[in-house]
């Protein structure tokens, strides 16, 4: 009965999403379609997504699950993403100049973060657990 | 620069998602939390959450980021997780009489899914690959 792991985001603008989670973030991309009732792609974490999948989709009125609200932003943080990671000074220099960011900021436990909004405005961090050094 | 998966769900009642995910949907909790500032517990996927990390938290007003919304429930389907599974009529025996679902439902390409609701609302598909037999 075990389970394989897929959030599923649909995006208001497919394109600007994968730039952030594929150029930006440097997932790799798994599949991708673009078809009348939408677009978007799969991105895998892990060796070749073995670490669970997340998948952007940009839904067009054709696909009977359309809804408006995909097309707005997230009103809340009521969801997030936290990606680990084990180097959060390279991910600065990585995102200096390139996507805003807050932080890093550190937790009340033993974790720092940056802070970043997809083009969704969905709250993704990158996480190093542990001390500062 | 590789990144590791964690989804977090800031659930309106800890003990109500911790059911559905942990009872129902067999999930191993990794770590368990009980503070001022809140409620919760990680969930894996795969050998020791390798395949991916699910986080609810039920915070409380304690905690800095907490936000009136988090005790409502998700407002549309613009996040959604897909469980991959291999046995769907494993699931739906295992669901009846223990959990609402809708389903199967055969999607445009080869795949059918069981649709559940969360206890915030959130839509959980259990997904299987490939061509009905």
């Amino acid at each position: 009965m075990g389970l394989t792991l897929k959030t599923v985001i649909r995006c208001a603008d497919y394109r600007a999403s994968r730039r952030f989670y594929h150029e930006v973030l440097g997932l790799e991309v798994l599949t991708e379609w673009d078809l009348p009732q939408g677009s978007g792609c799969t991105l895998g974490f892990g060796e070749a997504g073995f670490g669970g999948i997340l998948e952007l989709y940009q839904m067009t009125p054709a696909d009977s699950r359309y809804d408006p609200a995909f097309g707005k932003p997230f009103p809340s943080d009521k969801v997030d993403l936290q990606l680990g990671t084990s180097d959060l000074a390279a991910w600065q220099a990585r995102l200096d100049g390139v996507w805003p960011y807050e932080g890093p900021v550190t937790m009340p436990w033993p974790e720092s973060r940056l802070k970043l909004r997809d083009p969704d405005g969905l709250l993704v961090q990158l996480c190093v657990e542990g001390a500062e050094e």
